[in-house]
């Protein structure tokens, strides 16, 4: 990047330390901010800094809030004994869309990865299992993905929590809807048939 | 957005503002910032002020910079009597990386498109004009994008030079290097034809 002149080499780099961000786009984006307004511009860095001083951990569920305890947690509608765990702030998002979830949740921040050098003990379990041992929760639905780490993970918890005597659910799996059978992959397709259900 | 925290919607908006990032990156991206040690953050937040700050066009050939005239304009070892015309800084990267142009640059920042609402006088034309106005120029590239605004804007410009009698060309096209012929699109080889050389 010695082409280009010390401050747009240094927002360059910025953005191409972010996740997904290679060179090309952070170009792109470091050209977009130069070509923000002032007022614009403003906006940018204070949602940034704004975020990194009073975005942090929810003290019940772990998923991000700007208050201590985040809008679901302090939602007195919500039925306590039910807790959802995910991985990541993003999959509370993709449940609270449905509007069918009444329960809560607890976000774990990553599944267990030896690839990746995540352990059990970087991922938010210990304050998972705390919150179990209260003796409130019914059930602990184990809401990881369904990749090879998720898995891993939903399993590792679920062993964790059985002592605890509380039901341990999983998502169910199968033809996603409006999914073409025609395209379903195999693992997929014996999951949806083994797990088939009574039409009548 | 509304299921995030609001100043974690706050900033995906933001990211999801800049060209080329959706929904999902936004995300991506967020979350990303939000894992950011401080020191990191400030860097970024700085990166970006300082770049806002400091940056500007070079007033002989409108690049970035973050003086008053761009390295290249202010090495005593480029001709000035060559201007390659580029529609931005990407590509005047592009023409350093080869090491091989010694003349110096003008940056339009942009192409001719009514289609996207850029005139001509959104371009740094008049700039350019100016500079071959002053006499000292003998031969001016147009090396804008061989796409359909990037052929008008050079033919624009070509027209507008042509009467200072300086010799004004466009980059050779043809088949890349490396590149395969039977993937060359019609007009690349259709161009690349007309334009064969001597081999003796």
């Amino acid at each position: 990047m010695a082409y280009y002149a010390a401050t747009v080499s240094k927002l360059i780099e910025e953005f191409q330390k972010m996740p997904g961000i290679g060179n090309k786009t952070a170009q792109r984006l470091a050209f977009y901010v130069l070509g923000l307004s002032k007022e614009n511009a403003d906006n940018l860095v204070s949602a940034i800094s704004e975020a990194k001083e009073k975005v942090g951990y929810c003290k019940e569920c772990c998923n991000l809030t700007d208050s201590e305890v985040c809008d679901v947690c302090s939602d007195l509608h919500r039925d306590k004994s039910v807790i959802c765990v995910t991985e990541s702030p993003a999959d509370v998002v993709a449940f609270e869309r449905t509007k069918e979830f009444k329960g809560v949740y607890h976000v774990l921040h990553g599944a267990i990865s030896p690839m990746d050098g995540i352990k059990p003990e970087d991922l938010k379990i210990k304050e998972l299992i705390s919150r179990v041992a209260k003796g409130d929760v019914k059930e602990v639905i184990l809401a990881t993905d369904t990749d090879v780490e998720g898995e891993a993970t939903g399993m590792y918890i679920g062993r964790l929590l059985e002592p605890f005597g509380v039901k341990i659910t999983r998502l169910a799996k199968g033809i996603p809807i409006g999914g073409d059978i025609e395209y379903a992959d195999e693992i997929t397709l014996t999951k949806a048939l083994e797990n088939r259900v009574d039409l009548f």
